[in-house]
């Protein structure tokens, strides 16, 4: 290691979801199921309403909250679904920005973070940049929430307990009883609460409950991105407790500066865009995958969101790293568990991905069984 | 202070910059001169770039290293300017984005970092985010570089100079022989320099010369944000060692995400327009700033570049910030000398603004004299 670099430096490492990326770029026909975003465009409404703010001039500085119509409006919808006018709400760089700031600002070092595993990969990282310990509670092989084991786990450093439902990468969706209960669990230790609803639009079998109707304290963070294919855009938001808040606004003041200007205005005009249309395409793409890989033997956990799969990786095979190595030489681009988890046997398979691309990673994936 | 927030966040109050933008916030006519940002709008084929991608659906991720186009314009720039073809470069969520990510990768808790005061308000920011100490270097009065002063504040924990020259807040721009010997003494003691470039355009008296010229590991961060009144687009660079901006573009992976996409083909077209016309006008403002200043009994040092002056406050004010307030009761908006400096003997005034604006405030600071 170069002798500048600062010892955190030491947990970032290439993503092995780049690493697959890099391996795709070298294929000339893949059958790409590894994407992480919608392969819906953006509404054009919410285009047209960026480009007239570039034209408009609002191309400067932004509040550091974010402009206030958006606020505003997202603070609308917040009161509407869960009332607790005292919860404040800032405007920033997607979720990622979001979880940022949220992790810079609750965690000191030797602080400990519980998270699920498997987990969004920006959990340990995020968590090891501030200098906290990341501790994974297994949920294998059901990837339900175990809340005795939860409870097990907090000690007197935990500082946070990240949800994030439905999931990367598993697509399952927390029950009502389980949100209900990590968040009663949470009021009870007085720890920090954050709860990671991007993939919120896609629910495909009930509504998401938010555990932030149980616990007033809880940290939501959501974005733009993943709702109306706008992951580029760097646009979400987080509401909250109003101290945790006002400081992740001061800390953004000095990092991420404010979300980008005319984006936001955009994004103001997603507010007005349903994507239900789109869902109910993911949701009939997520029940022909699943049979799919039933039929041919997988075992998976049934996904109830987002536009994941995170089927186990069939016998005969060392591990999933092994396993999608025999996919990439197939042309099929997925995901190995291990990027996810302490495990490394089961793969993500996104359906985000037109049928004919689905059908043709069913295919390979029935070879490879 | 909140149980749950983390220690670093002690550091973070609001800025008095934003506070001046508060009180800016009530007053009718304000006599603004308390801005950092141009005054000239986006040049027109630079918005229409980023409108033409936002159609041409570039609206999902971009490589986290930024869009190809733009990072080989840049890296061909740099490599016109500097040779060093082991350079590497990274497109980031502008300067900010470009320090927060350098400084959370090279600074350990305990570490130092060596500042000139005055200094940008972020630079003890960030150092304090990352767990460093920044260890500022008085300039006072002539705001010059002492290089015995830099050597003698070198310790076994220094990890990082930066450099901002033209510097915000004083306008001056470092001399070839200090921005030389800088460098030369960064490599004698294998520490690390950062020159913060983003007013390199607005240099009215000769070109900027990068310390980078002296010392091949110089980490440069530069943006399109002052350079084409983009700062609202969060779209700059960084440059330097290879194992540095390596790990600066694995944090930006769980970070900053990607700087955002469409507008970075709108930064891509700034690289082909010139701001040179507004350069020249903003000479003259400077011209015409710093005469009218000391024509009225003000000391002003020689602001060589940026759109920023730092007169010393007249005799009969106990500091800046009683200075400022008397000002602002007048109507006229400029920030007091503690907001950047251990000193409050100062006030940062910015030209970019009209010549009428110039002038209103001009009169407002005759008459505090």
């Amino acid at each position: 290691m170069h002798p500048w670099l600062a010892k955190r430096t030491e947990l970032f490492d290439s993503s092995g979801i780049r690493k697959v990326f890099d391996l795709a770029a070298k294929l000339e026909n893949p059958i790409n199921l590894s994407i992480g975003q919608p392969d819906f465009p953006a509404p054009d409404s919410v285009k047209q309403a960026a480009i007239d703010a570039i034209n408009g001039d609002k191309n400067g500085y932004s509040l550091t909250q974010g402009i206030a119509p958006l606020r505003e409006a997202l603070e609308s919808q917040v009161r509407d679904e869960f009332g607790q006018p005292q919860r404040k709400l800032i405007v920033t760089s997607g979720t990622s920005g979001a979880l940022s700031l949220a992790l810079l600002s609750l965690v000191d070092p030797g602080d400990e973070v519980i998270g699920f595993d498997p987990y969004f990969v920006m959990y340990p990282a995020l968590t090891g940049m501030s200098g906290g310990t990341f501790v994974p509670i297994d949920t294998y092989p059901d990837f339900r929430i175990d809340l005795a084991k939860v409870e097990a786990a907090i000690t007197d450093r935990t500082k946070l307990i990240l949800l994030n439902s439905p999931s990367n990468p598993s697509g399952v969706v927390a029950t009502e009883a389980e949100v209900r209960g990590l968040a009663e669990l949470a009021a009870k230790h007085d720890v920090a609460l954050l709860s990671d609803e991007i993939y919120r639009p896609f629910c495909y079998d009930a509504p998401l409950v938010s555990p932030a109707r149980f616990n007033d304290q809880t940290l939501v963070v959501d974005a733009f991105s993943k709702s109306h294919a706008l992951t580029g855009w760097r646009v979400g938001w987080a509401h909250g407790p109003a101290p945790i808040i006002e400081k992740m606004t001061m800390l953004q003041q000095y990092t991420f500066v404010c979300a980008p200007h005319p984006l936001q205005w955009g994004a103001l005009e997603a507010m007005n865009v349903s994507i239900q249309p789109y869902a109910d395409k993911y949701r009939e793409r997520r029940d022909h995958l699943v049979a799919g890989l039933r039929d041919a033997g997988y075992t998976v956990p049934q996904p109830g969101g987002a536009f994941y799969a995170f089927p186990q990786v069939p016998a005969g095979y060392a591990n999933a790293t092994e396993f999608v190595a025999q996919a990439i030489e197939r042309e099929l681009l997925i995901i190995p568990g291990n990027i996810f988890s302490k495990h490394d046997s089961h793969f993500r398979i996104s359906y985000a991905a037109s049928m004919e691309t689905i059908d043709r990673g069913l295919a390979v994936l029935h070879e490879l069984v």
